[in-house]
């Protein structure tokens, strides 16, 4: 049996396709943000689910923490480079939404 | 606080971004298949969560069950037109992993 599925695809939906993470991404898509503006855009997840998807996108190299020494400390997540090229794929998803749903 | 997260595509995420879905839809945008050949694909996922996958998307009116009343019944899982316009989205994807993973 010959798979179809190639491993790198796998990989994306693996690291894009988690929940919350789409709409994640959507937020910061539109400017830099504090934890709590996040939260504020989605109302509906947890802190502790907020915290572990940030974590993981860290650590995926699609976004950055950045942490300001100020008191009290200013802490912003901003997406990479590598976090920004996935905004071809979040406007055909709303393509798609606004032909579909 | 104005919401930036546009409700149509908060709903596309819902459908779409959910553990597999996107495995199976990439399978099925290849051809139309029975329950294992799907299975055979993406072997890590259990039959459970398969068929509940497949139910959800059925019920999204992205794919079709065809039952074939032949002895044993034959059924096959063919994505619908509005299944076969995800096609972009997973393009957009496959892009993104060459480029970054």
């Amino acid at each position: 049996m010959n798979r179809c599925i190639c491993p790198k695809f796998e990989a994306a939906i693996e690291v894009l396709a988690k929940k919350w993470t789409g709409l994640i991404i959507r937020v910061l898509m539109e400017k830099t943000c504090r934890f709590r503006d996040i939260r504020e855009q989605i109302p509906q997840m947890s802190e502790r689910m907020l915290a572990e998807r940030l974590k993981e996108l860290e650590s995926n190299g699609i976004l950055v923490r950045n942490v300001y020494p100020e008191t009290p400390v200013r802490v912003e997540y901003q997406l990479t480079d590598k976090g920004r090229s996935i905004e071809p794929i979040l406007d055909e998803i709303q393509h798609w939404a606004e032909c579909h749903l």
